[in-house]
């Protein structure tokens, strides 16, 4: 059984004069922040305010660079080479780490973005990519991988620290993969089902399928989307849930050996 | 009489398939190198490969942020707040900052590119922005700063280590300002003339105007324009006029206290 | 006394996953829409929606280019040249033309948005350059331009049909000039205050100054912002007084000679 | 046997500072220009020029769309929705035809470019896309699209006028397919070989395939990259060849039915 799990966020997605998220009121709950790189998503004066925000709430700092398509969220795939893929990143994380050393801090974990994420939890060359450049910038930066993904193997072959990741509000199937979106069970929006959902996993490491049976699944780290409706209740929930149960929840940094 | 000064140019300007500049011709003559930061100019792969040929050539690496407008090449005069400014900066430093920590190299120096070093030249808030930036990104960091500018003397009294600059291969006015673009004397391409003038400077603090007279200029650095005919000539007549005199020619990272 | 005046609304100003704007609630009480052209904001799904939306209300479809600056969203001043600036209006204008064809519609004026609306106003070269886009693209296009500037007389000597704009949201001040934005009266909430400057706008050509005295102003189409807190309530006192006291509210393209 | 041909060449792809092609070697000698439309390539001022250049020489004006990726230059795999790439090629279409009918001429055709041309060739879904773009716009546009192509048979189901195109300066393989660039047979550069090749699909409708055999191919327009080395002696050992054999050049528009 898990003594500890951290949760985790995608925050500072907002852009000049368009605002979206529910930063303030996720930044609380969570316990590291996947900050947007001005490449995707975000802005040099995004990232400067969801860095403090995340200091003031003792929220560790993760940069989450994505691929240069702001007008698709970074969630379109994209075929870039793996050089370009390896250079846009160490690209994206040295400006976030800029913004966490002008307020005195460090950076603690690296997690992919909307397509890229997908498109590398499946793709050595990709996952390869992000590794070294994840490994080159820092190799004591914590890389989030979805827990079972070609990317959590490759980058524990290369030595880094990699934090398994799973979602506290979205559905699995039996074989692992996550629900369609376009499926009813995609998204958990019930705070008592997710919080069920979330010990189990952290307890027992498992859950419940969609199509039935259960999967085996022991995140290090467990997402919540901030777009899900109620999202904070959710998180709120997860929360409680586990602190009864004994588990702490608490950043990557503190804990991820 | 000075001892040493530095030579630098702009370099890393190209973008995608579109390739600008001598990087390969001028990286071998002159001391320090700013690099485009993939906002005005350059992207992820060029800012590598540009500091890889720095390092090759032990070259002082040097951020070279500038307004974000690629298509106007951050030539354009753009309003920005002040810290719209200076988180631009920051992040622009930091995605320098982070190709030179991969390749196992520090940043030595930063200096504003096109529009906003001429704005902020004459402009007190947008120099305590760039300072700002600078300083808090890192503080050992020399910021490059027009000879005479309201940058210099931001840049000084907020105690950073500032290198004034001058230009080797273009005309001044009697009152310190370069000769405008549009005028015959605002290019000097004759090597013997640059190599002359250069020395001058080096020398003697002083270097002769296109309207008559002298100008006082005491620059830790000269500018070399790699978009200037006959620019790899120039800066080897320099070197050669500076060399034969006793004066060293060698980064600011090196000397410059 | 004005007959008919047009009320317009910037619109279409959403970005990928990026919703701004009151657009649902603000078409159906406008009759003219300054669509944006995808450059400070916008996007070609937006664009598209949004051309459908005004022609679902038979509103008037009007471009409204921007500068390329979509992270300042068009409010900060850039400095083109003359043909920059030109040929950029001329290729955004073309995009929006595409959408109101594709749906079998036309274009029935040009506004420019944010910063560049305010410089034109008061430069001659960048009004010449407006005019002359406008005018190689379609010289039966309307160009809204604001009431007394440099730009309304320039499309008047070049010859273009010249909507003379002032705005029902904002205070003036005895010179004719907008008050601040930082200004307690620079915006004006009251529906009933609203719709008595607006009333006295179209039925007298006055408005009354916040410091004290009036404004003589005429406008052919009175500008509301979508997001000044209730604009669309706003709006409609607006309409209601002047309806009651005889003037039509009707797009420009249908009555402005 | 063809009594007519149309050659074509990509051009504009200019961007800011940044020159790319030999659009005035090459306009001289085609008969129809692919024009960059500001997305992937191009900017308003060089699509202006590269108008005014093409009305110069007589050549058909085309607009030439590709994905919003101006750091891949458009030829990375973006996966765009339907809508997604429809309303884009919309925008695009229409801000080339507001540069051509501001010097009084108009569009002939659209050929998509890059990544999009080639996923699209094989994809009914974006085919589709496509044509439905263009026939929105203009249903008298003339779509360019590779010969045997899935795209070349939704243009036509669709009501298009589609020209169907081949390369002339490209080895093929027995199956129709490009050579691979990284083969040695890729490219070919001899006039020679290039002026026989374009002559033998003019006149008999086959090409000579890399692999052995021969490829029935009959296309109405020969492509031609600018950035083939010697590129416009290709294009004029191809135009003399043809002229020889009876076989006339002419811009699409003025033939194709």
């Amino acid at each position: 059984m898990a003594r500890t799990v951290d949760f985790n966020c995608d925050l500072g997605e907002s852009f000049g004069v368009y605002t979206i998220g529910e930063d303030a009121e996720m930044m609380p709950v969570v316990t590291s922040a996947n900050i947007a790189c001005g490449v995707h998503a975000g802005d040099p004066l995004v990232m400067e305010r969801t860095v403090r925000l995340a200091l003031a709430h003792g929220v560790g700092i993760g940069a989450h660079p994505g691929f240069p398509d702001l007008a698709g969220f970074g969630r379109r795939e994209m075929r870039l080479s793996a050089d370009e893929l390896r250079t846009s990143l160490i690209y994206q994380i040295g400006a976030l780490w800029a913004f966490a050393r002008a307020q005195g801090a460090a950076l603690q974990h690296v997690k992919g973005h909307g397509a890229l994420y997908n498109m590398a939890a499946n793709d050595e060359t990709q996952s390869c990519a992000i590794v070294d450049a994840v490994a080159s910038v820092d190799p004591s930066l914590i890389l989030v991988a979805l827990c079972g993904s070609v990317m959590e193997r490759v980058g524990r072959e290369r030595g880094l620290r990699v934090a398994g990741e799973a979602f506290g509000d979205r559905g699995y199937q039996r074989n692992g993969a996550l629900v369609s979106r376009s499926h009813p069970q995609a998204l958990i929006t019930d705070p008592a089902a997710v919080a069920r959902r979330v010990l189990r996993m952290a307890a027992e490491g498992t859950i419940e399928a969609a199509d039935g049976g259960e999967v085996r699944l022991r995140p290090d780290t467990v997402c919540f989307h901030g777009d899900t409706p109620g999202a904070p209740r959710l998180v709120r929930a997860a929360r409680e849930a586990l602190t009864r149960a004994g588990i702490e929840i608490a950043p990557l940094g503190r804990w991820l050996s």
